[in-house]
């Protein structure tokens, strides 16, 4: 089975994708680079991070906040530099965030635009900065078809962003999350029929419930008791 | 045929929002209030609807930017004094906005943050806002189940807002647009799924393609002949 050679994510310290590096880094064909990124790499969040990486020299930390347009052009410039000529395999947009109280009386313009900001534009800048190495992994790649081992783009959404399964999971109703995630989805389609000329993968993917900062959360709202007896979310 | 006694709408001084305006006082039983919001009632772009308005004493102008969320809270104070006791029928999120060159290559994160405050978050707001007025009018009301002469929200949407019909309409990328739309459908159905207990009916309309400002702009891109020979957008 290919792999993919080079790897960058986003918001990797924590929850999902600090588990996604682990995976990667464990797996039989570990990826030849993989570019942890996160926000603050030198800070007390990412120590399994800083960890993890002096243990294994194909894992880089990247400082990369994705609401900063000049931070994501920054880190596309390490990279180019780091892969000297190589191209890049996948990118996983993974970095979310989420106001658990945002019902339609709570949520205000700030949260909303926040929110957005960060699930649904951070995506699109992404996207946009890596295109050129992503582009290059498609080119320099044997394989035919579109794969995440060639060029892809993965977009962690989430059910929650599903407008046909909404009244399903109403009982939490996170609006501003699950505004800014069918604005994912839209993305997603998007970058899939603009991006498969060059050949590169596009795809929003929803992870299940994990339990993580995110999916741990406890329920603010008085609702719990519609979401069983956990007191978790069921699915974010 | 019971119809609104009371109408709000936003974006009326032109294109489609003008339109419902004066099909609204032509029609056999016209509100008892109209309520033209739009962003300059006092200058040039609104002469149209103070040359109607001094025609019609139904027909009040507002001034409201749905960007600005204390102008919202204002325009709901306005109505309530105007409306003495009276609710709100029917609440008409029609103001939008829209880069006809947005494409994957082009949109950067300040058009997309702009188009979602217009068009996302300005009907979150609006509904907010004027949702006690809104109560007022399905509590009054005498009719069983929900519609718009009892109590509603309709947010003007677009089909370019629906994920799956995009393959059908990508020439005509619009990036910032389509997340924007997709979002406010999202909104659209918490709203529904949230509203419906007071008796409001929120629902997301798609006008079909309208020759106004922003749907006979010309196409910028190079892909008009995929578009036809007229050279407008078929559908926004
Ligand atoms: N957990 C679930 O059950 C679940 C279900 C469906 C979908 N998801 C999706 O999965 C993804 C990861 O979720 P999670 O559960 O792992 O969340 P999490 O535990 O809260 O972790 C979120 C991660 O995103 C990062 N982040 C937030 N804003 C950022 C920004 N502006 N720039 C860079 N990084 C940023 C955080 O970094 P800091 O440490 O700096 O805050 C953190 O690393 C999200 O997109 C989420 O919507 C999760
Ligand atoms: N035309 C079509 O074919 C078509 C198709 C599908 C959907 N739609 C939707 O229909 C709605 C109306 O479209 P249209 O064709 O009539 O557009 P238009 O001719 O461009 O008019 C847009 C209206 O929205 C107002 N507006 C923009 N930003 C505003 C803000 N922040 N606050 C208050 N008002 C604001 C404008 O006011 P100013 O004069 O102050 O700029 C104007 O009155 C939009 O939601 C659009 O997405 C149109």
């Amino acid at each position: 089975m290919a792999v993919a050679r080079t790897v960058l994510l986003t918001g990797s310290n924590r929850g999902i994708g600090l588990e996604l590096v682990k995976q990667l880094l464990g797996s039989p064909r570990p990826p030849a680079w993989i570019f942890a990124t996160c926000r603050d790499p030198d800070g007390p969040r990412a120590q399994e991070l800083r960890d993890l990486a002096s243990k294994h020299p194909n894992l880089v930390l990247v400082k990369l906040d994705v609401e900063n347009p000049s931070a994501i052009t920054d880190a596309a410039k390490v990279l180019e530099g780091k892969l000297n000529g190589m191209g890049l395999n996948l990118l996983i947009n993974n970095a979310g965030i989420y106001t658990p109280t945002a019902s339609l009386d709570t949520v205000d313009a700030e949260d909303m635009v926040r929110t957005y900001k960060t699930n649904a534009v951070g995506p699109m800048l992404m996207a946009q900065a890596f295109l050129p190495l992503l582009k290059k992994a498609a080119q320099d790649s044997k394989e035919k078809g579109l794969s995440c081992s060639k060029a892809a783009i993965i977009n962690i959404s989430t059910i929650l962003g599903s407008i046909k399964k909404t009244p399903d999971s109403f009982f939490h109703p996170v609006i501003s999350y699950r505004c800014s995630k069918a604005a994912l989805n839209m993305l997603t389609m998007c970058q899939a029929l603009t991006y498969k000329e060059a050949g590169i993968l596009c795809v929003a993917l929803h992870p299940g419930w994990v339990k993580t900062d995110m999916g741990t959360q406890e329920v603010s709202s008085g609702q719990a008791g519609q979401q069983g007896t956990h007191g978790w979310h069921p699915m974010l």
